[in-house]
């Protein structure tokens, strides 16, 4: 199994969940995180990125860093590359920011309801 | 070592604690994330999942993610699977939204006030 | 590649993006997370840990866990050692609460607006 982590644009969101979904994948879990890359979060980025209330946040605290969202996001070694071609496809804007993605291993997974494990847990 | 991810019931996280402390083992992280499962977040699942407040942020919002907390330890080998059987035991109500256990390598670990290294940075 | 996983003090933030800004390193990606180590959060901590609004925080949830900051960066496997001595000494107080700092693998990393991969995606 692997851990697909995805450091996305914030109104992105709602593009990648349905695109996960339709994958056959609706199981994810999602949280804020402040990112920069390395253009160091450009105020030019801003625009691209962010909602108007984000944006007023991001002025009040003059940090060159970008509000994001990180879905993460496990799967069977057999479907990653066709959930990280889905993500590239939907976060792709070619304008800076547009993220990263990162693949890391996992060992197991368990549903705790049904102490079902390895990939019957994340299916 | 192992790292051992669990997303569970927000109202679930003091007995999560409280266990893990009991099995020797009080370093943890937390944070709050958005999770859905299989059942893509179903509104019957809120009832069992939320606090009252959280009920009204997840109307608000219409979106079929659920609030969790993300509960992170790291742990050596030997003590994961009794890690897992203890966050299972504490974690399920055996209704949906119970949450999922991962269980991911970790190549070191380091305390940073001390250099120690490996399995005495975690302990 | 591996993933650097440091639970930091929130006051030393800048002084961490600064550092690893200047050993090449721009992209991180932060988060506010709840901790504790083996002492368990004692209320010693508080008045080296936290900004005054967040010892309010902290007081009201009467909880033993202390706001942190969950800095990732993942790097070349060559640039772990370098980076992680640089978190160390940057982060070091001497005092509880210094935080710990984990090393984990990461099979593959992409950038999103090139399809760059690989090292290539995280430099």
């Amino acid at each position: 199994m692997k851990e697909i982590i995805a450091i996305i644009r914030p109104k992105q969101m709602n593009s990648t969940k349905k695109a996960l979904d339709e994958l056959g994948l609706p199981s994810i879990t999602a949280t804020q995180v402040l990112g920069r890359g390395k253009q160091r979060g450009i105020a030019g980025e801003i625009n691209v990125d962010l909602r108007p209330e984000e944006i007023d946040q991001a002025k009040y605290r003059t940090m060159p860093y970008i509000p994001k969202r990180m879905v993460t996001v496990v799967v069977p070694d057999k479907d990653a590359d066709n959930v990280v071609e889905t993500l590239v496809r939907i976060n792709r804007t070619g304008q800076v920011g547009d993220g990263r993605i990162f693949v890391c291993p996992v060992d197991d997974a368990l549903r705790v309801r049904t102490d079902e494990y390895g990939e019957k847990a994340i299916l």
